[in-house]
């Protein structure tokens, strides 16, 4: 199946970790987990590319990326999200939907969560719903892609 | 199929007016469209409720109603959003997920809609796709109800 | 005359008090005199819907009347001027000119008055010149419905 | 006793869920049950009228009618205590006095409850006393009742 | 007609660029065409006195001058509305009507020109009529004038 | 009596000055007088304490002197409700009802008014009532170290 | 002489140490050096009772006792100029001129020195003239006491 | 007496009208008179040199003249003080003291009065004496250059 | 070479005291000076206007004399920068590039110089090379206008 | 050894009660037990001089008494920290080294814990070990009194 | 030409799709253009070493690198502009000129492009020239070196 | 000794430069010098990891791999305290004493380094000790490595 459109979905610092850190917060899931779902949810429709860094560059270095391949872009930008203009410019490049993702809801932790780069230029916002926001995300994406034809 | 757990959709002031309203920007679904695409979602597992009311103390009252009947609320608050703290108050008596839904992405619009009340009680937020995102909040409000047994 | 276009006059809380509540602030005008002085500008010119509430919904439903009905739409939106995003969304839906009135002038008095949600739609502004001002409105606003022929 | 002079007791938003509620918070006795405290302390002195609304705009409506009928306004506005510039106004058309009633002490909460535009214009404030700041706001009712004479 | 009251009419900064400068907003009629405007409102019932200075000296001078020949004062102050605490020293000085005038609505445009200082001074404020908005101060001038006899 | 539980009545900087100062403000009654109001309201449940000093130091002494001996206290700290964490950290250092006391309501006079570091840690807040609110405090007090047994 | 009439020259926290601290700032005369010149500049006019202290409360007993025994109070408040509500509040109970006095001028310095509470319920501020500014300061007082009469 | 230091006193905005407006802020003198006062006090030690400007630009070139030609400067900048950065500019380029005047205590005025761009270079301050305060001016000029030798 | 295109160059105030006035900021180069180093880049290939003022109002008049008769402005606004609301409205009426130019770097200096309202509508921006600026901000001027046709 | 160097260690409001206070925060240690601590650290190296007081002048004076007598100055101003402009005065005009101590890590606590105007002139702080901070203040102290030789 | 001096031209994050990004705002020469005409202007006299990283760490790097191989150093830091304190600490290390470049002007961009944290310490800024810019920087960075010999 | 307890010591941003920049602020130890005093204070007590990173990427990473291996965390987020939630976040995950050193005091410094996002999860800081901080931190990890057995 080499012609089916990709959705690129690129996590954040520390996510690495997730099933590990807090999970009264972010769930007993981990990242290859979540990856499974989302190919699931994906089916025969697309492709995933699922990845995860703490470090910002190499997330810009891969957004830029996804200008050429990806068709949906969904990126959980963690701590990134409040603090990097980086990541918002790199997304600003880019004319493919974009969906940012939270397992939580920001808005009802520390203030300086409240604020996002991001947001500022995503498409849509899925916050709140942990693992399974990845799943509503992936879906999302599809109806997008779906419309866009 | 009386026992079917219900799965409350209130909508804020101005929603009525969907279809007509700055299309570029909220689509050109009307409520009743959107109304019939989340029955079409919930399917054999929930009935939906689907309101609307530009009277926030009728919104209130809608939730405390809810506080009795529905297993989960979906709420589009609009303009409420962002002034009101009876909503919030309203909501913070419920035990039941709360998932906050807004057809356009607000963190790209005017200052005064970058916070919610809502968001600080809200289990959930989706954002910014469309008519769309009540098929996802759907989807999400059945997923949580199944999770809760 | 029946063709005669209709212009819409709102006013919001605590209006219906006119000629009675701080006099030295508002006048001793009541609003059923307002309204007598609004016709006799109007004369063959237009007609004139004049109205109060002390409720936010029903000032909201009232506007979206308007959409259908009026060809201008003059409001006091009084204490809501200051707080309610959901008129100005819901004068956002209208295409007709908007003259936002206020008795006296907002600046003069306290600090939370002098921010006002309806003066960022509000094609003009009128303020400080007590019953008198609604005379000046009902001009412009006839004078913005000939421009428009 | 049809000379009685009467005592308003207004109450806001959400709090015909007292005793429901967050009880932590806000004790375990109902409306119903304040109401017929207020009654006993008024005893001979003062008649009670004892309402409830969700809505801004009723609540307005009542202050209104208590500047004809009331020698006394108590009033709990709740959420709207933080909102409302039309309560505001509504009491500054009293020449009552308004004593403004909180079941918990809001600055010990979160910090959108710490500001009242409804101080800004009380004669005086109780505030975390549970249902027992009623009884003591009658009495402080009918002390300056008994002052004015 | 040596005893006709005088009302001046003063403008501040580039407004001598009327009918040249960005006319989407401001319109098409120059200075000229607005002072003649202003005579035919005034008619037999006062005189205009119209001036322009890109100086803030001069608009003292010229305001400290209606102290002594002026019944009222319009002034549009344009952008010294925003930065100029000697225009409110100035206004502050005089005992007559002071109308504050822009052809725009100010709360519609850049966060710096939502503020003014002459509004804290003026008797009433018109703006967002374009050059309309000159014949309505001009009769509302003319209202103050006749109350005050 | 020795056993009589002890309410400690605490009064901030100026207060000795009662009855002089500022009387359309604060009253005619003197500190001594409102002592005696409060001992005939405590009767024989409780014995009052009643003290007042102008340096920030000796109340944060009393406070602590208070942990031991003192079944509840009500403080009116005055100016050192805006300024003092010293007070703050000695309150939050008993386990006994505090209740905050201030003569006139301060939401209504000056901006530095508004926030009161007691507030934070008081159990409620009386505020506006003269004189008589310390008689209103006595018997929440009272009221309190009943329900506690 | 018995019946000269007294200026009180109160100095706050430090000022002790003044001709040894930060001599470059506050220069190299003591406090006895500028109660000296105080004295000859009072001459046969008034009586200058001059003193000092670390002790916020103590300030505040002076400023009482001054009510009852001063013509008129100068007052360096030092550090206590940019905290203290308490010092403002008893010099509210004065009516008497009250000059604010500073060595330096507060301006030029770090920004928590830019408000000074004493400033606004001062008479007269005098600053930036080291030990020449009390006399100027005696001069003041004595001159609005003459005009008093 | 060609030998005589001058001292240069500069009179901003408005102040031409001193005598006349709010007396009872500003007091009943007139500039003249006060000019007289100031070459009263002045006496045989310096000549005064004493001007007034509504225009920003006009006071900037005398402060410049004033680097050639003065030995001290007096400057009350009236509502220049909040707005000027270009009166700072020209006030730094001196290296003689600079003294800056206010006729009233601008700290108990309104808030936008409270910052003076010309306080953070000025030697000294004397503000809230009235007329009274130009004589303490020149006094403290004198004694600085006489300081200076 | 009467075609060939003018470059205005406006100083604003105190510029005139270049070479004497904290030369260790602005350096030793007179206004003289850098008018000539203007001349000798333009060269051939335009006229400079080089012009210097301390009224504000005149630097508007300039400005708008430029709209007619030159081809780019470069604009040295000194303390202006951060106050004239009236220069930025001047230069918005221009459609020619506008050049915004600094001695120093005002981001390194006081917070009150980091805003400029000039910035807001400058097409560039060169700060911080001292006289060599001006002859970088011909060249720049030059190179758009060659860009122009 | 009477020429050992002194090591003064002054505590501030409330921690008097050091051991019993909301120990989860501050550990179980009293005042006595930190004060043997701080002896045996300081060993034949210093000797100790340990004090606590509720009164901020008190303190002032010990400060100044350390000019004097002490060759380091540790200071836990607890509640002051935050409020006393006078500590940091008396503060500055040591020339020894200071070291700030708090038991707990005010960052991580209430907001008006978050400045510190002590710490605008410490030499160093120490935060958040308890009461081994003490002991670590001690050797901190005994190295620059070392260093200074 | 072994000894020729090095500029070192340092680009941000994103830069590498210049030409392709936004051309509206940023033109259509890529960075290699932009390379290519960096070294014509520098010359014979320096070399130029020019790169581009989306890495916030490895931009840190190359400043120290420049520490010891550069003789000027300019930045286009792009993002980073606005959060990178790491950026600001590396070039404060610097003793060689800096300067900041823009191709846009950030002051007429959204809120968050107006504060850069490079500005603080950079000798010069230059911006909204497009590559031309450049070119501009390249010749004040051979000046600089000129002037320091 | 493979089972000596590991003590990590993490370096941020530009401390590889540490006796290079700015020594009159930092000191002209090198890294190299503190890791040697920090393996002498550790001495048979503990290991100790010690690094260093311009990349904040890395530094979290690192903060990762001490979840697993470290006993105690000794971090000098430098710049990086400012700006990074990844950092606060990377903390978080830990359960083991963090502390937080700084070589100078940076309240001290420029109001971009009042607040430390790291602060506020760790357990102590030590701040304007210099190297000798190193050494201070080493021995508090020692003591609560011994406290927790």
């Amino acid at each position: 199946m080499p012609d089916l459109p990709a959705i690129y979905v690129l996590n954040g610092p520390n996510l690495n970790l997730l099933g590990v850190r807090e999970p009264e917060i972010y769930g007993r899931d981990t990242l290859a987990d979540i990856e499974a779902r989302c190919v699931t949810v994906a089916g025969d429709a697309a492709t995933v590319v699922f990845r995860q860094s703490n470090h910002e560059g190499l997330l810009v270095d891969w957004i830029q990326e996804a200008r050429e391949k990806a068709r949906a872009l969904i990126i959980n930008p963690a701590a990134y999200s409040h603090t990097s203009v980086a990541l918002l410019d790199a997304i600003k490049t880019l004319n493919i939907p974009v969906i940012e993702l939270h397992l939580s809801n920001p808005a009802t932790r520390e203030a300086y969560r409240h604020h996002s780069y991001v947001s500022e230029v995503a498409t849509g916002v899925i916050a709140g719903f942990g693992a399974h926001g990845y799943e509503l995300a992936v879906q999302a994406a599809l109806n997008r892609i779906r419309e866009r034809g």
